[in-house]
């Protein structure tokens, strides 16, 4: 059983039978919430305008522009206001660009795509080591630059999947390993991801991003329509 | 003043003053020690038959195939073997991909280009902080992958030049800072880079790379001819 750390979705992404995708401020912990908060399923795609066009009957809409709930959207991409929301059994449709590319990566090369965080690592560890053998955790990065704040949670599910017996290999899951020694909330705060939020005001999100174990949803992709990745 | 950190030479890659370059197991440590034993020039190439095709009259030639000396080469490249040379004057034509393919893209964006180990790391803090108020580290990586070794290099770097006063940026530095505060030898020793070498039987060049501040030379880009990039 081994576990691997991908800093940043550069070609080529070597396969493993089960990947984990880390956006962690705050796309994949925005995920986590939507389906805590009852949703249905939530349909993952790379633009507003994709979302917009995936909207038929009821689907529920959110994203961001510059860390805000965009026109004529439902939801921006904050965990908090997700956790607040009653969402039973409603279907979420969820812009993200550096999340849905990571994701649509693993698609290509993983069996099972599981999207992880802070807030659902340890059951994210659990299911990840039920479905396989071969575990690799692959950061969404920003714009194309390695995240600080992903990486960190990298390392956080790495010791998760070391402590259940798998071993470590390559670099990326060692530098995460080293990073993940240090208390998650000073290390997220420090990250660029960070810093642009709390320059919106939204530093109130990073914070929630850092409870650890905070729900036990783990979406997990179930299929793939047109552009859109679907998790339940 | 501020100092960033680039895990890995990717484009499009931003401009800096000074960018030093970390190729630390084994090229850019070899590089330094090739200069420490008396070269006039170093003539970095990208391939061996690039490094071939430059001797013209006396030049010296060095690269790698699987980590030992290629067919007709006068050495490897190995930093503790470039120590024990006589190389007053003469020119060394250096073939190594990745360290190589690093300093081009280097040389695209900075006004100075340096090469930097830890065997040379604190005359390349003095050094850089000497000639630019803009510093970044570029990493180079192994076929693409990010490098704990080259991070770690990075790390030391970074710390030397926030002791000078420079300002950390980015996600990039704070990593590096992060790992930057373990010992040497084992985060070195424990990186792929290093595995790779002693499985060639090449473990001491490791423990070499790892000697802080042996050296007191900064190989410093001069001028670039065809596809060489010629240091000194």
């Amino acid at each position: 059983m081994r576990v691997r750390v991908h800093p940043l979705p550069l070609d080529p992404l070597p396969s493993a039978e089960v990947m984990m995708v880390v956006d962690v401020i705050r796309a994949t912990s925005t995920a986590v919430m939507f389906l805590e908060a009852g949703a249905g399923a939530l349909w993952l795609t790379a633009s507003l305008e994709a979302a917009r066009a995936l909207r038929q009957n009821g689907e529920l809409l959110a994203g961001e522009v510059g860390g805000l709930r965009p026109e004529g959207f439902d939801f921006g991409n904050s965990p908090r206001e997700a956790l607040g929301a009653e969402l039973k059994g409603r279907t979420l449709i969820h812009a993200t660009t550096n999340g849905t590319k990571a994701a649509h990566k693993a698609a290509q090369v993983a069996r099972e795509v599981l999207l992880a965080s802070l807030l659902n690592a340890p059951s994210a560890v659990r299911l990840a080591a039920s479905l396989g053998r071969e575990v690799a955790i692959l950061c969404a990065g920003k714009e194309g630059q390695v995240g600080m704040d992903d990486l960190y949670t990298a390392g956080v599910l790495a010791q998760g999947l070391v402590a259940e017996g798998f071993e470590p290999v390559g670099d990326g899951v060692q530098i995460a390993l080293h990073l993940a020694q240090k208390p998650a909330l000073p290390v997220l705060r420090a990250s660029e991801a960070a810093l642009a939020l709390e320059r919106e005001g939204l530093g109130e999100d990073v914070d929630f991003c850092a409870r650890l174990g905070f729900s036990e949803r783990v979406p997990r992709l179930l299929e793939r329509r047109g552009e859109a990745l679907i998790f339940g």
